[in-house]
C-alpha cells in the first residue's frame, strides 16, 4: 500500500511511565519531528485489570493528547503478555514445553492454541478496537508483537497434529509410516491412537514437520486476530504486524518459528523489527537483508516497526549512526522507522534496553540526532516515500530446509542463517540488490540469478522446475546439502544431488568433514592467493558435465572437486560442494555477476549504494560510508545531492557513518 | 565478648569415626596444644535414630572425654542435615526450588520455614541442649551451621512473601505496582489473590525483594534457634553461628543468600568460616577481608569456627603457611581459630576435603605444624586474645545491591564481589586496615573514608546521608553503577548517578559497553605508564563542577571524563565510572590515603602488617611474608619479637611464608 | 568357539529400506564376498504391530532370500526399541531417571526391570525365535543389543536395591551405617523403611553401590534373554550379545554400565562394537584394546557385531583404510567382521551414520574396497580363522573403581579410563601383546606381568593376593590411587596406599594438585630429556624400601619421590604416584619389558605386529603401517606374505595404511 509521508517514530509506554509527563513527552516528540507513535501492545492488564472489567481510560487520554499535537497513531492488539489473574484461574493458559508448564512471569510464553486464551484474548480484542476504531488519531493496528509458538505441544496441540497428519495422509497409516521412515527404531505407528508425543521423537522427519505444523499455528493465530480487527476498523486504517528475525542478540537470519512468507497474507502491509551490531561493528548488513525479506513479502514498502534507539550497552550507536540507519532503512523500502523505544524502563527486564531518551527523560545526543533526522525527515519525505526497487538476484530461502537441518545439521557451531549471511553479505558489500523468496512463492523467471543456499528439504517437483529456469537460461547459485532430501526430510534414493545433479553437472557419493582440507583453485575464477579455507563439510564431487573450479588438497581425494560450474540449456549453474571462506564467495559470486551485468557500480562495502525510483519517477541514489574514515570516491552518478543541494558530478567525499541522497538528473 | 585465651581447636566428629579411637585423639590433640573442639552439627539422626527416640551417649562420651582432658567444647544444634526418617515421613520439609523438591541426600536442602521441620528441630534442639547444657565442658553453642534459605520457594514462602508485600503497602496495591513497574509486560497485580509465584517472574524488583524477604527468613531461622538455646544455657556459655561467604571454591565475597548485618544480633559471638587459597595463591586477603567482615559486625573479637586445614588437593598448604595463616586471622581479630577438621573422612561427599589427619590418623607434616603453632600459643595467648583494631577506613557493602546487580548484571563473568574484591584487594595490600558494614548499619562519621562499590539499589535518604557526610569534611569513593536504582529497584528518574551526584560533581546521560576502550589519564593522579585497560562498563561521564583523572580513547566519545574527583563542602568525592585495572585502582586510593595520611607503613604486599591492641594496652605488630622469597626489610617499628625475643630496630628478615610477632616499645 | 570361516558380513535392515530391493542386495552382497547379515534387532514394531498380533513376513522373506544366496544369518532379539502402543499403553515401561520418565522416541530409554516391559519382551522374543528357530540360514542369534542400565531408578529397582543390601548385610543396619559411613550429615539408615532414594545421594559408597546393582540388572537381564532363546534354538546355533565401550564418539575404555565379566558368562561367543577415530587419526588402538577385552572375556575368539563403513563425515576412511582394519581386527583375535550397516538410512537419527552403501545404494569406493577385502577373505579365511595368542602382561581394570572414580574423580577433565588408554596406548604402540581382565576373574599367575591403573576400590583380600603374587615372582605396575578404598569405598584407615605399600616400598601422607609441578627424573630409567609435565594428581610419596625413580621440583615438596621401583620377594613394584607424560610411561614400560625380555620386536608404531597361531599352528604374522608415509623395515621374520605369495626375508616395504601377513616359516 502507498503511504502519504514517511512514518517517523516511536514505540510509547504511556503505561510504564514512572508518573504522568505525557504532555511533555509530546512536546519533546513533536520538537523531534516524530509523526508517529505504537502503544497497546502488552497493556492486557492495564485495560482489563479483572475478568470482564474493562477500563480504556489511559489508551483514550494518550490518543486524545496524540491526536491534538497530530501525531499518527498505530495501536497494538494487547495480547503478546497476558494479565496475572488470567494465568491464575487458567493455568492451562501457559505454554507447555516437553511436559512442563512455564510458570507465568515473561512475554510470550502462553499457548497460542489453548481455547481459553483464545476467548479472552478474542474479547480483549474486540472490546478495545471497538472502543478506539473510530478514533480520528488511529493509523492502523498491529496484531499481537513477535507472534512465535513459543514451543507449544500441550495435549491438544499434540492431538491436532495427529489430525493434520491423518488428513494428509487420508488416514494411509502405511503410506506414512513410510515417507517418514518409523520403522526406524521400531518407532511405526500401527494405530492413530499409539502416535507418540513429539517430546521425545528422534524422528527428524517427524520433528521437522511438527515444526512446520507449529510455524502454521502461528500463521492461524495471526490472521484470526486480522479477522477480529478488520470488524471494527475503518476503511483507511491499515492491519501490520511486527515480524522478527532469527536472533542472536541482532537480528541474524531467516525466523525460524514463522513462517513470514505465508504469515504476512492477512496483513495490509508488512512490518517487522530488525535490530543489529553497532558501533564499529556496524555494517548495515541486518537492515539490508531483513528489509529485502520483509519488501519481498508482498513485493511492496514496509514498516520498521522497532529498531535501536539507544538499546544495550554494546549498541549505543556513535555519532551519525542512528541518522545513517535512518536513510538505510528507507533505501532498502521502508515507509516507517519506528523506534523501540521512547523512554528507558524503570523496571522490569528491559531496564537496560534503552530508548531514545534516557531514565531521567532529558535530551541527550541520541534525543539530539533523532530531532536532527526528523527534520530532515519532515522535508525530504515527499521524495523518499513509497520507494521502488528492482532486483535481477534473488535468493531462495526455506523454512523447511533450516528446520530440518537443525535436526541434521552440517556443522557444530553454524546453521543455516551462517550459511545464507555468508552468501547474503557478499552481495550486500558488491552492491547488488536482492530479492529474498522461498519456495512456495517465488516466481523464478522474473530474475537472472537465483541463489540457493543448503535447499535441503524440498520436494521433486520444485527441483524441476529450478532444472527448467536453467534449460530457458536462467542461472543457479547451489551450495552443499542443496536437493538431498524430498518434502518429508526422507533421503532421495537417486543420486545426488538430487535432481539438481541434471543441471549442475556433477554428482557425489561420498560426503566428509574438512578437518583442515583446503581448496585447489583449479582454474581462474578463484585467485590463487586466495583464502582456501573450508569448514563444516565436504562433498566429494564427480563431475559428470560441469567444469571444475576448485577441488580439495587432500591427496587421498584429489581426484574429486570441490567447486563446479556447468552449462545447462541456456544457462548456467554453480555448485558449491563445500562452505568456503568469504574471500572465496566473493570471487565466485563477482564472476557470477560480471558475466550477467548486474554489476551496477564499482564501490563496494564500505561504500554502500542503494537505488530507487520515488513516486515522481526521480531515481534517488543512497550513498552510505560504514566506516569511521572519510572517503572521497568516484561516481559514475550527476544529480543533485538532497541534503546540501550540491551538485554531485563525479565526485563524493563521504564523512565517517554518514549517508548521502543523489536526485540523478 | 571477651575470651580468656586464644581459642585453638578443631571440629570433631565422634559419629563420622571408621573406629573408635577417642582417647587416642584426645591424645594427639592434647600433645599438639588443642584446647577447643566444635562437635554435635549434622548428627541429628545419630542422636535420634527413629521419631521420638533420643539417645545422647556419644554426645555425653565425647563430653566427658574433653572434659577430663580439659578441651573445651563447642556444641552446635545438629539441624543442618536431616534424618532419612523426616524425609520420608514428610517430604514437604525437603526444600522446593522452581517448583520441584529436591530429593534427600545432601546436607541443607530442607525448608527453614516449614512448620513440619521446625517442629521436629525445636524437638531435637531442645532434647539435645537441655541434656548438656550443664556440661562443664561446654563453653558455648554454634545454632545450625552455614545456614541459607536455600532458594526456598514452596506455596507457603509465597504465600508469607504476599504478606510481607501487603503490609509494607498497608494494602496499597496502586502504590505497589507504580514503585515495582508491574504495568510492563502485564504483569500488574490487580488484586492480592492473583500474586503469581516468583519461580517465573522477570521483573527484578520484584525478583530482588523476594530475596531479600528469603534472607529475612534465614534470620527469623537463626533469631529462633537462638532463642531456644537460650532457655537451657547456664550464663558463661556463648551462642555463636558459623557464618560464611560468597563461595567460589573458597571464601570470595559477601553472602548473597544470608544478611550478616541482621542476622548476627541474636549470637552472643560472631563466627565464621573462612577459607582461601594455599600454596602459591595464597595472599592472606581472604583471612583478612572475611575478619573485616565478621569483626566490623558487632566491632568486636570473632571466632573462625573453620578454617582449612589440608583440605583438597588444591589447597595443601606449603610448610609455613598453616602457622602463618593462624597468626593471620588472630591479627585480624580472631579469638578462636578452629580447623575443619580432625580427621579426614573415610566414606560420602567430603572424603578429598581433608582434615588436620589424613584417613591413616596418624602424625604428618600438617598435624606437626598445627602442633608447632599450638605450642607457641598456649604461650602468647595472654598477649594475643581480645586484639582491638582501629580503622579509618570503611567499605560500604550492599547485599540489596548485589543482588539487585544479579538481576541487572555489569558484566557476564564479573559481579557486585568481583568489583568489592578488586577495591579491597588494594587495601589490603597498602596495610590499610578497613572496616566493612552495610547501609542500614554504617555510622558514617566514624570514618575519614568511605568505599562504596556499586551502591546500585538504595533509598534517597541513605544517599543524602552520603551527600551530607561529604559536605561536613568525610571522603566518599564511588564506583559505576552506584546511585542509579532506589531501594526498590526503580531507576532514578532523576540525573544519573542519582542524587550523589551533586556531591560528585558530574552526571551522565549514557554508559557504553567499553569494547576495547582505554583510559587516557588525564591528570597527575594515574601515572602515564598505567595499565589502561577497562572493563564490564564504562559511564560517559560529564563533569559539573568535577576535576577529570581520566577521559576514554575513543575519538566518538573524547569528550567525557572516565574517572573524576570533586570538592563538596569540606570532603572530596572520587568518582570512577568504568572498572579500571588493579594498577590504576591502586594509584586511585594511594593518591587519596596520601592525602588523607591514612598510610600507615611504606611495606606493601606480599608484606602485610596488621597492627592492634591487646588486653593490656600493649601495640602488637603482626608482619606477614605472603611470598616464598626471603624478604629483608627496614621498619620504623622498635620492639621486641615475641617468637624469639629478639629486640627489632630498623630491620626485619622474614622467612618465606612466615610471620613476625613485634610488641612495640 | 571354533568357527569354520572368517564371517565377513553386515547389519542388515529389511525393515528401513525406502522400496524393496532385497534381490538387489543380495547380488551386491554376493559381488563383495559377504557371508553373513544381522538381522532383527529394534523391529519390534514391525513384527508385533498391535498388542498380540504377530506377522514375521519380512523376516521370513529375509531369511529365505540369504538361504538361498548362502549367506549366513544372525538373529537379533527385536527388545533394543519398543513399540508405540506399549509405551502408550504402559507408560511405566519408559525408564525413570531422577523422577522423571524419559518420553517415548529414542531406543534403549525403557526399563529393563519393569514387569510389564518383561511380559511383552519375553512374549515377541518366543513368538520370534520359536518362529525362525529351525530356518537353516540361522546361524546364531544376538540377544538384544548394547544393553546398559538406561539409569533406572525407578521405585521399583529402589525397592530391590535395598532388599540386596538388606541380604548382603543379613539385615545388619548397623554393619551397613559403618561400612557406608552414613553418619555423615545424618544419612544414617535407622530403619529399612526409611532408605532414602538414591536420587539425591551424596555418598559415594552408596551411589557406587548402586551403579554395581544396575550393572547387576543388566547380567541378569542378558541371562534371562539368554535363557529364553536357549528354549528353541538349535544346537549348532549360537547366542552372542553386542557389547560396546564407553563412549566419546567411539569406542574409549572400559563400559562403565555394564560388568562384561560378568555379562559375558551366559552366551556361547562374545562380541561386541568397535568404533574408532578415522583418516589421519587413525591408530588401530580401539581395535586393539576393545579387541583385548572381548578376547579375554572366554579367552577366546571374538565377533565383531558392529564396526564404521563410512560412518559420519569425520570417519569415512581414506583409501586402504578399511580393508586394513578388517585384518586388524582378525589379527586381535574376531571371527567375524561385520560392518554396521548396509545401506545409509533414509530418515530419522542415524541418517548421517552412513553404511557400505550411501542413500543411492550404488556401488561406491566403501563398497569397492569392501568387495576387494571379501574376495581376499574368502581365499585367505582357513588360515585366518580361530587364531590364538598368548600375552605376558595384563591389565588389571575394573569396573568398580571406574565407578568410584566418577565419585571421587582425580582430574576436572581425564577419567579412569583415560589413565587406562595412557597406558594401554603406550603397550600398544610397543607391540606388546596384552590380556585385560577385572579383579574378580584374573589369574594372575598365568602373567609376567600385570599393569594397574588407579585400583581405587577393591577388598583386602585382592591387594593381599596381589602382594603374594610380586612375592612370588610377579611384576606390578601401579599408579596413583590404588589401593585406597575398600569394596565399599570406604577409605581404608592404613598407610596408604593400603596394603600395597608392602610391595610397593613406599608410603604417603599427603597428595596435593601438580599446579605446574614437574618431574625430576632420579635415576636413569628416565631420560633426562624427557616431557616432564605431570597432571591432574600428586602423592607425595615417602620411600621405605623402594628405589627412587623421580621427584617432583617443587622445592616445598623436594623430598618425596613421584615415582619408584621396589624388589619384593622374587618380583618388582614400579609405583606412579602421579599423572606423568606419555613419554614417561613410555620410558617406564619400555624399562619394565625389557627387563623382563618381553619386547619381541623392535618396530613400534606406525608399524604395528600381531603375531597369532592359526587352526594348522602355523605362525601368523600381521604387519600394519598406520601412517599415510610409505615404510621399509628390517624384520626378523622369515616366511611369506599371502597377499602376494612373496618371500618374506629380511626386508618389508610398506605401503600407507596396508597390511601384510606373513606366514612365518
Amino acid at each position: 500500500m502507498e503511504f502519504d509521508k514517511i512514518l517517523y517514530g516511536t514505540a510509547y509506554y504511556y503505561e510504564y511511565l514512572p508518573y504522568d509527563r505525557l504532555d511533555k513527552d509530546i512536546e519533546m516528540m513533536k520538537q523531534a519531528n516524530i509523526n508517529v507513535v505504537r502503544i497497546g501492545e502488552s497493556t492486557w492488564s492495564t485495560y482489563e485489570k479483572q475478568d470482564g472489567q474493562f477500563d480504556f481510560t489511559p489508551l483514550d487520554t494518550v490518543l486524545n493528547a496524540m491526536y491534538e499535537a497530530d501525531i499518527d497513531v498505530i495501536v497494538g492488539t494487547p495480547t503478546y503478555a497476558i494479565p496475572t489473574w488470567l494465568a491464575k484461574s487458567y493455568p492451562d493458559v501457559m505454554v507447555q514445553n516437553n511436559g512442563k508448564r512455564v510458570p507465568y512471569g515473561s512475554r510470550q510464553i502462553f499457548d497460542i492454541t489453548n481455547p481459553i486464551f483464545l476467548k479472552y484474548a478474542e474479547r480483549i480484542i474486540r472490546k478495545m478496537i471497538q472502543h478506539i476504531a473510530n478514533h480520528p488519531a488511529v493509523i492502523g493496528y498491529q496484531v499481537d508483537n513477535e507472534t512465535k509458538h513459543y514451543g507449544t505441544s500441550s495435549e491438544n496441540v499434540q492431538r491436532s497434529f495427529v489430525q493434520y497428519i491423518k488428513q494428509q495422509y487420508n488416514g494411509d497409516l502405511e503410506k506414512f509410516n513410510k515417507d517418514f521412515g518409523l520403522d526406524y527404531w521400531s518407532n511405526r505407528i500401527n494405530s492413530w491412537e499409539d502416535f507418540p508425543s513429539m517430546d521425545g521423537t528422534i524422528n527428524g522427519s517427524l520433528k521437522t514437520e511438527f515444526e512446520r505444523f507449529q510455524r502454521q499455528k502461528v500463521t492461524e493465530y495471526l490472521t484470526w486476530q486480522v479477522a477480529l480487527v478488520n470488524q471494527y476498523r475503518t476503511e483507511n486504517q491499515f492491519i501490520t504486524h511486527n515480524f522478527d528475525f532469527e536472533w542472536r542478540d541482532y537480528s541474524f537470519g531467516v525466523q525460524p518459528d514463522v513462517n513470514h512468507f505465508d504469515a504476512h497474507k492477512a496483513l495490509d502491509v508488512v512490518g517487522g523489527d530488525i535490530y543489529h551490531p553497532s558501533r564499529k561493528h556496524l555494517t548495515g548488513a541486518e537492515v539490508s537483508f531483513a528489509g529485502d525479506i520483509l519488501r519481498s513479502l508482498k513485493q511492496d514498502n514496509y514498516l520498521v516497526m522497532e529498531t535501536q534507539a539507544q538499546a544495550f550497552k554494546q549498541q549505543v550507536p556513535y555519532p551519525g549512526q542512528l541518522r545513517q540507519l535512518a536513510y538505510s532503512h528507507i533505501a532498502s523500502g521502508a515507509n516507517m522507522v519506528e523506534y523501540w523505544h521512547w523512554h528507558s524502563i524503570h523496571n522490569s527486564a528491559e531496564t537496560y534496553w534503552k530508548g531514545i531518551l534516557s531514565h531521567d527523560f532529558k535530551e541527550n545526543p541520541i534525543y539530539n540526532e533523532v530531532s536532527q533526522t526528523g527534520a530532515e525527515l519532515e522535508k525530504l519525505s515527499p521524495k523518499l516515500v513509497n520507494l521502488k526497487h528492482h532486483a535481477d538476484v534473488a535468493f531462495l530461502v526455506s523454512n523447511q530446509s533450516l528446520t530440518a537441518l537443525e535436526q541434521f545439521p552440517f556443522s557444530d557451531s553454524r546453521n543455516y542463517n551462517d550459511l545464507f549471511r555468508a552468501l547474503y553479505d557478499e552481495f550486500y558489500k558488491l552492491n547488488i540488490r536482492t530479492d529474498i523468496q522461498d519456495e512456495q512463492h517465488i516466481n523464478l523467471s522474473k530474475y537472472k540469478l537465483i541463489i540457493v543456499p543448503a535447499l535441503y528439504s524440498v520436494s521433486d517437483e520444485f527441483l524441476q522446475r529450478l532444472n527448467t529456469y536453467v534449460k530457458s537460461g536462467g542461472h543457479v547459485m547451489y551450495t552443499f546439502k542443496s536437493g538431498f532430501a524430498d518434502e518429508h526430510v526422507k533421503v532421495r534414493t537417486t543420486q545426488q544431488p538430487g535432481i539438481i545433479n541434471k543441471a549442475a553437472g556433477i554428482h557425489y557419493e561420498l560426503f566428509v568433514d574438512p578437518d583442515g582440507c583446503q581448496l585447489i583453485p583449479d582454474n581462474k575464477v578463484i585467485d590463487e592467493n586466495s583464502d582456501i579455507a573450508i569448514k563444516d563439510w565436504m562433498e566429494l564431487l564427480i563431475p559428470d558435465t560441469a567444469q571444475v573450479i576448485a577441488k580439495y588438497d587432500d591427496p587421498n581425494w584429489k581426484e574429486y572437486a570441490a567447486i563446479t560450474q556447468n552449462k545447462y540449456g541456456k544457462g548456467r549453474v554453480i555448485y558449491i560442494g563445500c562452505f568456503p571462506s568469504n574471500d572465496v564467495l566473493k570471487q565466485l559470486i563477482t564472476n557470477m555477476v560480471q558475466s550477467l551485468n548486474l554489476l551496477v557500480v564499482k564501490d563496494t562495502f564500505p561504500i554502500i549504494i542503494k537505488q530507487a525510483i520515488n513516486n515522481k519517477q526521480q531515481k534517488i541514489d543512497f550513498v552510505f560510508n560504514y566506516s569511521s574514515e572519510k572517503i572521497k570516491t568516484k561516481t559514475k552518478f550527476i544529480g543533485s545531492e538532497l541534503f546540501s543541494h550540491s551538485e554531485v558530478n563525479g565526485e563524493l567525499i563521504l564523512e565517517p557513518w554518514s549517508v548521502q541522497l543523489i536526485s540523478i538528473n
